[in-house]
């Protein structure tokens, strides 16, 4: 039983995930859907009520049923990197990969649907508070009184994007910021707009989940911290990450969340504040792990080879000697 | 409590469930995304672990909290309609919009997730073969030799798009063509290509599907009818839909494609052959009703209001005095 990652040949982080898998001897088959029409070829045939499907990739074939996960990494636009690219064929070539992995049994990091859905601030907000995470007061809207209603409940507040990074190619990241006193809120009228409590925060903290796993590290504030610099990822601090404890309220909420989301991989964003609580601020599905490893040595990618060399649910089953029930 | 209806203003399919919302009374309000950061705003503040949004259209003002169910129709791009449309502000306005419905406990004709993966031919074939409804043998495939040994073995093919429909503004239905029976088979290098086996049908099936209500109706087949036009969409054929009764064991595996698949409407479209066998061709998510309802007179758009206006989870919940669980 294979392992399948979707993700561009220079995606460092996959190297370190890829050295784990072939050192335990796990089949490994790695390409990028943007290789399809090209390196990349895929065949798969409905008969007399059954499915056979392959994968064809710098030489190896590898079967649709033979999968024991998939890993979607940071995978290329399909048929992106033809003589002539187009639309129309990127929607065909995505429809017979993802299609026909979506039919297969095996394990995902994330599943597709899983990953499009956890994209939803709005509704990861509401997630977190319905597991039990605390999240700072926040107002999404289009109301200049409403933004002004709140900024007079929360005087101190920040602003960032609704959706996280701007569309561009490739995707830039948008900061969140500090609202200054007296910002009257007019343009708010011309798109959503997300403020947020700001967290007077003393470290922060990101959490990385893979399966059951739970690796926290943080990041102490400096001393002297501009109250401006509000987002991490932005600032010059060069203090490094360190492993910390999960508190068990934490790892609970944290739990349920991705129980909820269907998600088997996420990055926690926490503020923690001078009581020591730990506000959730974001969970990005895809979250980059590398810089959090190289700082404390935390084992996240044998964690996450670990969890692709499960055996399938399917191979359970046979072992088990259970039937498969409808996908 | 309130049904949310998110279509373009020229859609007169969705006019015909709302004259029967209305005579019902049950309160509804209309709008397109589309129009949002103009004549559609919204807010929605998460602070205390609890969330309370609005969405306000046509200076009518309606609490999140407070729909009993949305129907996803032909809704257009968020905010395409402001007077600079950018991609950033659709992506902002759709995460705003669909982020923050998402976490209402409202039911969905589809949920958005439900929707995009119903969407995926190959996993459409997968799931009617495991729900036990005939799928004709089909081959999707990159291989040119593995066209050529198909086509050996079903001689009589036609070829459609895997993904369904041309991504051109707008959407350009792509025909179901024969194949002639000295085609090389060569191009399919360059594309995925779906090849299955023409059934020689006596009529068109199209049942549709509404939660638990199945509607089913036949179009007969010219005695005369040429056999290289495959395409109902396509053909010329004068001869009028007519309700048919839904063979049990068809019922059975459409309910269970719903359940599996997650969703609360569904058009599916088969050929029936000489014996009276229905094949699986597809199943449309979103597919149009309003031609057969005016051939046969079948109550679709009666039954859909009838779905939309039952009462949501949550107000279930509360008769019942049962407890919520996690979204």
């Amino acid at each position: 039983m294979t392992v399948l990652i979707l993700t561009n040949d220079e995606d460092v982080t996959a190297d370190m995930v890829v050295v784990r898998l072939n050192a335990s001897g796990v089949p490994v088959v790695r390409l990028d859907p943007a290789d399809l029409v090209g390196g990349v070829a895929l065949s798969g045939e409905y008969a007399h009520g059954a499915f056979r499907g392959h994968l064809c990739s710098a030489g190896r074939l590898v079967s649709m049923d033979g999968l024991r996960s998939v890993w979607v990494r940071r995978p290329g636009t399909p048929a992106a990197r033809v003589a002539e690219p187009s639309a129309w064929l990127t929607e065909e070539s995505s429809q017979a990969l993802y299609g026909m992995l979506r039919g297969s049994g095996a394990r995902w990091m994330n599943h597709p649907d899983a990953a499009r859905r956890a994209r939803h601030k709005p509704w990861q907000l509401r997630l977190a508070q319905r597991c039990g995470l605390p999240v700072p007061a926040t107002l999404i809207t289009m109301f200049p009184q409403a933004a002004r209603d709140f900024a007079r409940r929360f005087p101190d507040l920040v602003v960032k994007p609704v959706s996280g990074a701007h569309p561009q190619e490739p995707p830039r990241a948008v900061p969140t910021s500090r609202v200054p006193p007296d910002a009257d809120f007019a343009a708010v009228a011309f798109g959503p707009t997300l403020l947020q409590r700001r967290i007077a925060k003393r470290a922060d903290i990101r959490l990385t989940a893979v399966g059951e796993g739970l690796l926290a590290a943080r990041k102490a504030a400096a001393s002297d911290a501009d109250p401006d610099e509000v987002d991490v990822r932005f600032t010059a601090d060069p203090s490094p990450w360190r492993g910390t404890e999960v508190p068990p309220r934490v790892a609970e909420g944290v739990r349920a969340y991705l129980r909820e989301a269907e998600l088997a991989y996420g990055a926690f964003d926490f503020a923690e504040d001078a009581d020591g609580t730990w506000w959730f601020l974001e969970c990005n599905q895809s979250g980059q792990f590398g810089f959090v490893e190289a700082d404390t040595g935390q084992p996240i990618a044998r964690t996450i080879a670990e969890w692709l060399a499960r055996p399938a649910a399917a191979e359970r089953r046979r072992v088990d000697g259970t039937t498969a029930s409808v996908p």
